[in-house]
């Protein structure tokens, strides 16, 4: 083996793990620098387990936190997953050992982030994590180093590919959630467990890290609002198209001068707007700089090709050798996360309120809302089939959340209304 | 000055060199290795002219050469522009003295790009150019870095503001070409001398740097096949669209087994198409690979701030001290550029025929077309007020660009036709 190769070792042998091993064996000398990729070790949960690719061959680690720590390798690919357990002791552990790190593990950084990224630049190496965010979008590196001679003021888009799968599917078949989700788990575009993806949890990981590249501040995933797309109904997906709109899972980090919000909610986009044209299994982003405007980038946010590409991309970046910070600045120099507390943030308001249809409902829902002071936009009353009562929806001008959590309460009550108004937040975009 | 700093040498003046001058201002410890930029020298033709940053406290340099050579500078910033003259002279001094060099050049890489990366990578610096493509968008870093671990296929996009300006403009206000092109002029949009924007130059000499990016093979303007829009009539902006297209210069490179092909060309996008939706001074660019799938990435493409941000991404590159190959592949292994012959690719076409208002005229050219091997996808005849003429209007199948061309010779000599037919291309994207 000459001086210029590369030895990797890989624990995690999942779609991306399989996917990466494949492309390893196609293109080990991929990278610009002219050395080749060689795996010297492999880890996973289950030796024998069917795989699109032959491991025999490849040495074998029952732990994964022993492929960290051998000096036979020289690179460590951590595709466990799982904030804690396994995946963050493998990752310490080859960072301990002062080797390089390259991640798709989102909930990993997002939880602990901060702490690896000092451990990592306290060593001296290199880690990476592009594979976590947009597939093979390198959102990552755009932020962290294309991006870097700009002051960011907010990231939004949507960055969990299984969640806009199931949106587009509910609108274009015209099925309920739970459908949708049986069919797209069979399939294999969501887990067995769906709670990661439809809860809004993965694409909270995702913005918890895109905040801390835009903003320069330590990761802080329990500072994020998250609100998944398991309640979504298909009548709000039907309204809301009435009414211009698509329903997204909108993942988005804003900066004010009070500090970061990071939300993530089922957000309405205008139909002709980018987002609500990012159909299926895709992921999109808007970052907004102060000096380099809006720039916009899509693509394929997951898939063992997309992923692994990510990685290797990684891969070729540890090899030039430079190492750059984990975040976008110092992980010594990381600002602390200062939450905007969201009941005073502005928006605009999608709501449906199920009501009797006897007369003096619309001029009683109209009233509340007015004496709350919350301005109407758009008003909309349409029968629905098979519903209980008849649904009234309506846009809001933007009001500040806390005004127009107190409408919805005092709406709530009112007697002609059936059910617990429906909130849906228009994207800020 | 603590050996962290890292001084800073600008030749160039314009737009550009002004607006890094202020962010160098405002901003001297952008860069996360935390070391300070200091401007240690400028260049530029005029000493006195106006600018909106004072450069009377710099140290003044006649000559960029001087600039580039001296040893009081650690990186040198070439924002001259020109394919030749003094931006080539003064990069190559820097390289020459072991410099690192960050350019917003794409005349000067497109032109001398192989040479000047085999000089770079001799010299062990980098060579970058984030600025010369699509603005503050990190187009170069993309593809050289983040889409390393793919199979490029085919990049095509809006890469020249000014023409996407123009082509919005005429479509908005029903102007003609020479009348938006004046005011453009006037608001500082496009260049006294417009030749090198509205001609296609511009965008050639970007898709020229992207196709050696994605490709790995040696930059080739001459390879490129260029058409700009100084030849574009309202009526064909207003025609397409009642087919459903939009006009848009679009610059592409696709790579097949014979070669690789790079071509600017007027050319219609479906009107809900992301690139027909990109308007005004936007950018746009659709980068397909084997794995990662279809990537697009959209953005201001030019202004002082987007530009200055790229500039100042890659000084911070510099500062990381990594070091990789200026294209894709250092300098010594890239491909050579083959060139595809254009006659034999596949497209479909929009064509335009004045015609006399004759009975027959119809059968005449839809035989000719037929006899010649082109199959009409949709056709549009409408009376257009004030012109010579009737023009007809069709869009053809996928069809060989030669026989296109044979068929475009046929109609253009049947009697009942009045001027030259107008072939527009439509979009492969």
């Amino acid at each position: 083996m000459s001086k210029t190769d590369w030895r990797i070792g890989i624990a995690g042998l999942g779609t991306v793990g399989a996917g990466l091993l494949e492309f390893l064996a196609e293109k080990p000398g991929f990278s610009p620098t002219g050395g080749q990729a060689v795996v010297t070790g492999v880890s996973a949960r289950s030796r024998t387990r069917p795989r699109p690719f032959d491991i025999a061959g490849l040495p074998w680690f029952d732990d994964p936190v022993e492929l960290a720590k051998t000096p036979d390798n020289d690179i460590f690919v951590e595709l466990i997953g799982g904030s804690d357990g396994p995946a963050k002791a493998a990752v310490e552990a080859a960072l301990n050992a002062g080797k390089p790190v390259v991640t798709a593990n989102k909930a990993l950084l997002a939880h602990h982030g901060a702490e690896l990224a000092r451990l990592a630049e306290t060593k001296g190496v290199p880690l990476l994590f592009e594979a976590a965010v947009m597939g093979g979008v390198p959102a990552v590196k755009i932020m962290r180093e294309g991006l870097v001679g700009d002051d960011i003021r907010s990231v939004a888009g949507i960055l969990n590919g299984t969640c806009n799968y199931i949106l587009t599917e509910m609108e274009a078949t015209g099925r309920a959630f739970a459908d949708v989700l049986a069919d797209a788990q069979r399939l294999g575009y969501a887990e067995a467990d769906p709670t990661m993806d439809v809860g809004g949890f993965d694409a909270a990981h995702k913005i918890t890290l895109l905040a801390a590249l835009a903003f320069g501040c330590a990761p802080n995933f329990a500072a994020a609002e998250i609100e998944g797309i398991d309640q979504i109904d298909l009548m709000d997906i039907r309204l809301a198209k009435d009414l211009g709109y698509r329903v997204k899972l909108v993942a988005s980090a804003e900066r004010s001068a009070d500090g970061v919000l990071v939300r993530v909610h089922p957000s309405l986009a205008p139909l002709d707007h980018p987002l609500a044209q990012a159909g299926g299994a895709l992921n999109a982003l808007f970052i907004e700089g102060q000096r380099i405007g809006r720039i916009f980038v899509q693509g394929p946010g997951a898939g063992a090709g997309p992923t692994a590409a990510a990685v290797a991309a990684d891969i070729a970046d540890v090899m030039t050798r430079s190492v750059r910070p984990v975040f976008q600045r110092p992980a010594a120099d990381l600002k602390p996360f200062t939450p905007v507390d969201p009941s005073k943030s502005m928006g605009r308001a999608y709501l449906r309120f199920m009501v009797k249809d006897e007369p003096g409902v619309i001029a009683a829902v109209s009233e509340t809302l007015a004496e709350a002071g919350v301005s109407i936009e758009s008003f909309l009353q349409k029968p629905v089939e098979k519903a209980d009562g008849v649904p009234i929806v309506l846009t809001t001008h933007a009001v500040a959340e806390s005004v127009l959590m107190a409408a919805i309460e005092r709406i709530a009550n009112l007697s002609s209304v059936l059910a617990r108004p429906r909130l849906l937040r228009i994207a800020r975009i």
